[in-house]
């Protein structure tokens, strides 16, 4: 499998590290904790160099990367404290990798199939296997997590995202697109999903920048109430939708999810369910059971697993607080209490890849604009984070879900799924 | 809601039952009993009518139907055995739905979730709460349970079933079509939906008469091993193969779908989980990791629920023992075990409803036919078990489940659906 279909030259490792040399050679110690985090891990193709520029591998093959381990407290780190032990010592420049950072992941995701002991090590870096506790997401939860990474400024997000700032999976029905049309025919492909007709109300749970409730307003017609508890995304969406002239047609409120008032047509949320918590999921289907019409029709969009898995704890600890992608059968306590009649599930797991390396690739080229604005540390562990996340979902350890339901007894649900394809398949 | 949408007319209630009048006069006791059966069932809209032609009603819109009982002993069983009373009931002729019986059977769905005290009556027609134990689907159940309902003769099906002998629901993209061409576009549907290439081989499990593995071999190229326990359906669709010159492409085998061997591109099951057993389904799971190939696809199309529900218990033991249809959660079973990855699921409920009404339609039709195979009774609980099927999907009470999946780390999986859709959208 090619895992670079743009061939994107991505400047991964350009950044310096602020790398030292541990004035202690490797002892007979290190150097058997080296070998048994390879082998542990599932004897990835990796090769690692220590301190003293000694190599080690584990594999029959030749290494495609090498990870090179700059102390001996950055090798009983990884050793140690697992993912978020490798996520820190890279963000600090502890841990450099030599080659692609995106296959470097890719081998360590698909190592671990074949690692026969589960207490390895880098089979459970970005894996999230490690005992961990996600922050809870009750209502001032929830306001904290969010405000930990999404309000980092409208003017970081700007450098890399799209133009409507669109920070969820696109959809790529054909490679070329620009993340700019991916996002638009992402957008479009909701729309035709929850078959918007102009004058129906909607109502957004989690809006983000707010691009996708403009998308509805000017391109099908509706009246969009959009809820966010991110005060620099709801400033942000508010003035663009007065620039655009849609103060009429589309509110931002500062809010949480459970807080939604009122009746609609169509309930959306793209991107938010990976930040509600599973424990609210009953909760969530409650808040669409209570406003959403006798025929109306609901979306969720969400990042999802094959199987439970926390998020990687360094995600989780780092970038993401109280975030956790749900398995279809976690999802279902959305719907079964409420007799919601789900419709359809797509995956679209590979586009999010495809999306995460737009991002990566605007991000690297951006460097520069993020050094200014924060520092080589933040810029590496954001590195991490998008280039881990392409890996995590080009090995099918992350999924992306998009779920369509309606209520039980409604009738009016279409017949096909064949108006999503009319016009040249967006 | 029309519940009619091809007018079909149903010359329901057209066999004369074997009614008798009970001697006795409707006692007090009687009457109570005759309202509370309708208050407790929601005060649907219909009207009782007893023995003596004595008339009841609990609501207070105008009866669209009559439910006449013919004798104390039914009004009792329709009490104390719930819908395995109403069920042999009808069959026995001693109470007779005057009027559309679709429309009473759909009144009964609809005003369960009117019904204020769950211990109701009629509100447990058809609908399964009642307690009950499904039959096991061990190697020797499962025989048994299928042998039950698909041996009941090919000449029987033939009467009533489409011209390939699909007893599966069929594919209705545009409303007229006829059900010979429904059941092609179902096949061709599932065909696409697992990307079938000439050449390639595919295992399916519960072939039934084997339509779809003929379809397969003419229109796609492919070789398929075909599994059921159903001796009549195998000596049928091997003789079919035979008659279409298929033998070398298609191999229909009487065994269970446990005990599949080899190694395929595709698998596919189609209307065979309902009798699986959720008990069974990693199981099932365990079948599928076994015999897929690393870029295999499969898909599973079964009947299903929005929530946990037996299936209606009259129809588990007068018609398909060991039955069950499984929610999106269940199905969940089959595939998390082994890092299956879901493509794709689309709910095709209203589907089954259309198909159910063309066969309706046959079977009423060819009625004086069914008459010389069998007795009125088995004509009635026939009737009904189709009728009671419409009124399910039609209501929402039943879904049906299309599932597409593949290994977790296969990335030749299609970006898009759109493929689905190509040339008028079959």
């Amino acid at each position: 499998m090619s895992i670079q279909r743009h061939n994107t030259p991505l400047a991964l490792g350009s950044v310096k590290s602020d790398s030292y040399s541990d004035p202690s050679p490797p002892s007979a110690v290190d150097r058997y904790m080296v070998n048994k985090l390879l082998v542990l891990s599932g004897r990835p193709r990796i090769e690692v160099q220590l301190w003293d520029d000694s190599r080690f591998q584990a594999c029959s093959e030749t290494p495609i990367v090498t990870m090179r381990i700059n102390s001996r407290n950055a090798l009983r780190s990884l050793i140690f404290q697992n993912e978020i032990g490798f996520g820190d010592c890279y963000t600090e420049g502890q841990v450099e990798i030599v080659g692609d950072l995106i296959e470097f992941l890719c081998e360590v995701f698909w190592a671990k199939k074949n690692a026969a002991d589960e207490s390895g090590v880098l089979l459970k870096v970005l894996s999230g296997v490690a005992k961990q506790k996600v922050r809870e997401n009750t209502l001032q939860g929830s306001h904290s997590n969010i405000h930990h990474h999404y309000d980092l400024g409208n003017d970081f997000y700007t450098l890399w995202l799209d133009d409507q700032m669109q920070y969820t999976c696109a959809y790529f029905p054909t490679p070329e697109l620009t993340i700019e049309q991916a996002q638009a025919a992402k957008m479009e492909h909701v729309c035709r999903k929850l078959m918007l007709k102009p004058g129906q109300s909607v109502v957004e749970a989690g809006c983000g920048w707010g691009g996708l409730a403009r998308y509805m307003a000017v391109n099908h017609g509706v009246k969009v109430k959009s809820y966010n508890i991110s005060h620099q995304q709801i400033v942000y969406a508010t003035e663009c939708a007065q620039a655009q002239g849609l103060s009429d047609q589309v509110t931002y409120i500062e809010d949480d999810y459970r807080n939604i008032t009122g009746e609609y047509d169509v309930f959306v949320s793209v991107g938010m369910l990976e930040h509600v918590g599973i424990k609210h999921y009953t909760q969530l289907g409650g808040v669409v059971d209570r406003c959403l019409k006798a025929d109306g029709r609901a979306l969720i969009h969400s990042i999802g697993r094959n199987a439970p898995e926390l998020m990687s704890a360094w995600i989780e600890k780092r970038i993401f607080p109280g975030a956790y992608p749900p398995t279809i059968r976690e999802m279902m306590d959305i719907v079964e209490p409420y007799n919601f009649s789900v419709l359809d599930i797509e995956n679209l797991r590979l586009h999010y890849a495809e999306t995460l390396r737009h991002w990566l690739y605007r991000f690297d080229e951006n460097e520069s604009a993020v050094l200014d604005m924060f520092d080589a540390r933040f810029v590496r562990a954001w590195r991490l984070y998008l280039a881990g996340s392409i890996a995590a979902f080009l090995t099918g350890s992350l999924q992306l879900f998009q779920m369509v339901f309606a209520r039980g007894l409604d009738n009016s649900v279409p017949m096909t799924r064949e108006h999503l394809y009319r016009d040249g398949g967006i």
